[in-house]
């Protein structure tokens, strides 16, 4: 069979024990979900890639929508000026833009921006369309693509373009602006936990680590196997400061003139790299059933003078199963094996597979195969549609566990220097350790060991007794230090 | 009732028949569909009108879905002798691209383009991706922002940054790339009357204003109350002209080293403004109801001890819709009159009203308005799901209808020069005239009038005798003619 043999893709996966890096992209590029594009930093998500991205938008875009917001597109190029207003989100940027500098044949009379993240021009339209109290909230999300120019280049976790969707909402007190970043970081986390599998801790950044312009960042952490942690996600109380160099100003129910209160959030296409690595393993793939493009493939098993037989029978049954809205496929293609079959499917994360063979259909059974822990069963194919829904839910929830354990099992608290940077040495996850608030020791942390805070806990957790893991001055709060992507 | 008087939107605006172009304006404007942005010639696509946007993509993604095609994701930034590679295509879009010429802190050794339009850099990777003829058809589209620098901004029908779907397909055989591209033309047209309710002619663009690179340019026109007509969506057959340019080969059945046929096609953010000028009127937008974010509006009309009553009932008919799967909103909101939300819901094109009072309610019955004919009728509640339900699908019939009576009316078929050139000193809507098939005489009388060739007749029609309308030589087609969008 040629054809097997041109594309003999599993066998070119690189062993995650090996090297994790390289089986990264080996799973990346052998699965089509995304190459390299001829553009330094840039990539093309392929359709199998766009695919999980769109199940993801679906799903979050119903909880954004749901959390009361509505969708709205904004420009890609930012007038130099307005990115220049506000001093930290200036410095934060600056050094990451694309700019435009001739439109056609003319010579731009100021340098156009590409969006690295939108705050400076929606601010400007909120000053425009926002007058009084009546028009607040303001609650707008959208999805787009943004340029931060970057050195290197890893599939998904950092390009120079990327897609996220970004929140933008306006408020009346800064009560309302905290409580919406914290709906939002709940949202995140539930979104990462529900459909993901992905567990996530969730809290607010240090001033180090917090975004330009920001009062607040909260963040989503989730950890990789690598013993790295990854940001899933961020959302940020802004408070005044676009406000007031944007002008953006509202006449309250007492006719005063007040400052809005702003937040932000957003996540991107790293989620995909995030979603690649919690769950994968040497075969390739594995998605979580409630993203998985396709959740059940049938693979018929045909010899001979079985197969028109066999097929009719995979046809009923797919139609069955589909019948009750799980997303189902029938490989019936004719130039490839069962096993070649298998090992494509395994390699695209397929959560359940059902081999129906001649020997099956005379015992009226499907063979299913999991692809989380590939147990095989005999099923019944009298009820098999109401079977796969229970199994497929079954497989949500077991993944979870798997990655919760997994984290939790490396999550580990510490409270000695001797002990916290020999861990440090090696990649042990998260570490917990008490820490004294102070931005210089964070920064020599990083520097000894690479690892950061990646969050301090949410709610506030206080250290009874005992020193900084750096300084040994008294600790005012646990944090949660990671090496990180 | 101050909220109300400080925004007098409906009276601002300007009759259509007065002045079309500033009618359109404040539609767009009033009925928050759009703004203009900072940077010339782009806009801000509003949440209202998003929705709009978010609810043709659905329909239409999952027709091009349906039709075999998956989604993707190519970078924004093409380098620039990619972009030149292509002759025609260099000629074509060059005068039209922003140009990317800095990185962060460094000067690019070769500027880079925000795509125009992405066959160039969709080529390079089906140059990598295509090796044999089993990797074909390549059946991908993309959902992106594209720009094209302008010097006027025309709010969805004419911005530098717009957003489109586009195509992209790669065949073994000529006749699978034509085949292609004219089943994606009837994709458009399908969608433009049955989802859009805009009744479009489908057929071959002349050499003149066909795709730069293309060999054949399909269309779909509609036709615009003020007597122009509006490209809604093109197909082109790409031929082998950019397979030649960016190799992209295939090895085929017999082993022998061959050139794809390609196609590519889409439509834009500019369908938004068709269906704006095709359906409006002075109070404002009408939307087709298979595409409109809200289809059914409640207005509770509540005097003071009533209003519990009312709001109660309102909800439970709110419910009861909503439970069918129609998009149905409840305005229950306190701070404006009944007669104010009658006016911003036809200025937003609700296709229907349901008035609900303690009138209505001791008679069991609702006060149903439709948007496009202001039919006013007593329905019982009993059964009024159902009922809405058929006259949604009777609106959209009748809009379809009433736009097709003025398309049809305004389509005339002309054969001596002095008809068609003082039909011409006016906007008549479509010509359809003879031509000799010079493009030196569609030159010429585009001077003249301001008309071009929109399309050919799709099967072709031959001319039985007569001559051109400009030259008088022998025509060999029927061409329809029309001043522009």
């Amino acid at each position: 069979m040629p054809e097997a043999e041109d594309k003999q893709f599993v066998k070119e996966i690189c062993s995650r024990e090996l090297d994790f890096s390289q089986w990264y992209i080996d799973v990346v590029r052998k699965a089509e979900l995304a190459d390299y594009a001829p553009v330094r930093g840039c990539m093309v998500i392929r359709p199998y890639g766009y695919a999980l991205w769109e199940a993801l938008q679906r799903d979050l875009d119903a909880r954004i929508k749901a959390a009361g917001h509505e969708n709205a597109y904004f420009p890609l190029l930012i007038p130099e000026s307005f990115l220049a207003k506000e001093a930290a989100h200036t410095e934060g940027f600056t050094p990451q833009v694309a700019w435009v500098t001739h439109g056609g044949e003319e010579e731009l009379e100021e340098r156009l921006a590409i969006r690295p993240t939108s705050e400076a021009i929606i601010c400007h339209m909120y000053a425009k369309w926002i007058r009084s109290w009546r028009d607040l909230p303001v609650m707008i999300n959208q999805w787009a693509n943004v340029l931060r120019w970057e050195k290197v280049t890893r599939l998904f976790l950092r390009t120079t373009e990327f897609l996220w969707q970004e929140g933008h909402t306006a408020h009346r007190t800064q009560q309302e602006a905290e409580e919406e970043a914290l709906r939002m970081l709940g949202v995140y986390a539930d979104f990462c936990r529900e459909t993901l599998a992905i567990p996530v801790y969730a809290g607010p950044k240090t001033e180090n680590e917090k975004f330009p312009g920001a009062v607040t960042t909260y963040t989503v952490e989730a950890l990789m196997p690598d013993g790295r942690a990854l940001q899933a996600g961020t959302s940020h109380n802004l408070g005044q400061h676009f406000a007031r160099v944007f002008d953006i100003t509202f006449l309250d129910e007492e006719n005063q003139l007040r400052y809005v209160w702003q937040t932000s959030w957003g996540v991107t296409t790293r989620l995909i790299g995030a979603l690649i690595m919690v769950h994968g393993d040497d075969a390739g793939l594995k998605l979580p059933p409630r993203l998985a493009p396709v959740q059940v493939v049938i693979v018929p098993i045909t010899f001979g003078g079985s197969k028109d037989d066999v097929l009719t029978h995979a046809r009923t049954l797919r139609d069955e199963i589909a019948a009750t809205g799980i997303r189902v496929r029938l490989d019936d293609r004719d130039e490839y094996t069962p096993g070649w079959k298998f090992n494509e499917h395994e390699l695209r994360g397929v959560p359940l597979r059902l081999e129906l063979g001649p020997k099956d259909i005379a015992r009226d059974v499907a063979t299913a195969v999991r692809r989380d822990n590939r147990a095989k069963v005999q099923v019944p194919l009298s009820n098999i549609a109401a079977w796969c829904r229970d199994e497929l839910a079954s497989i949500q929830a077991d993944m979870l566990a798997a990655a919760t354990a997994y984290r939790d099992a490396h999550t580990r608290v510490v409270t000695t220097a001797d002990e916290f940077f020999l861990l440090f040495e090696g990649r042990p996850g998260f570490i917990k350790a008490p820490w004294c608030g102070d931005g210089e020791c964070e920064r020599r942390i990083a520097e000894k060991t690479g690892a950061t805070i990646r969050l301090l806990p949410r709610p506030a957790e206080p250290v009874a007794e005992g020193g900084c893991v750096d300084c040994g001055r008294k600790a005012t709060t646990w944090a949660y230090f990671a090496k990180s992507y």
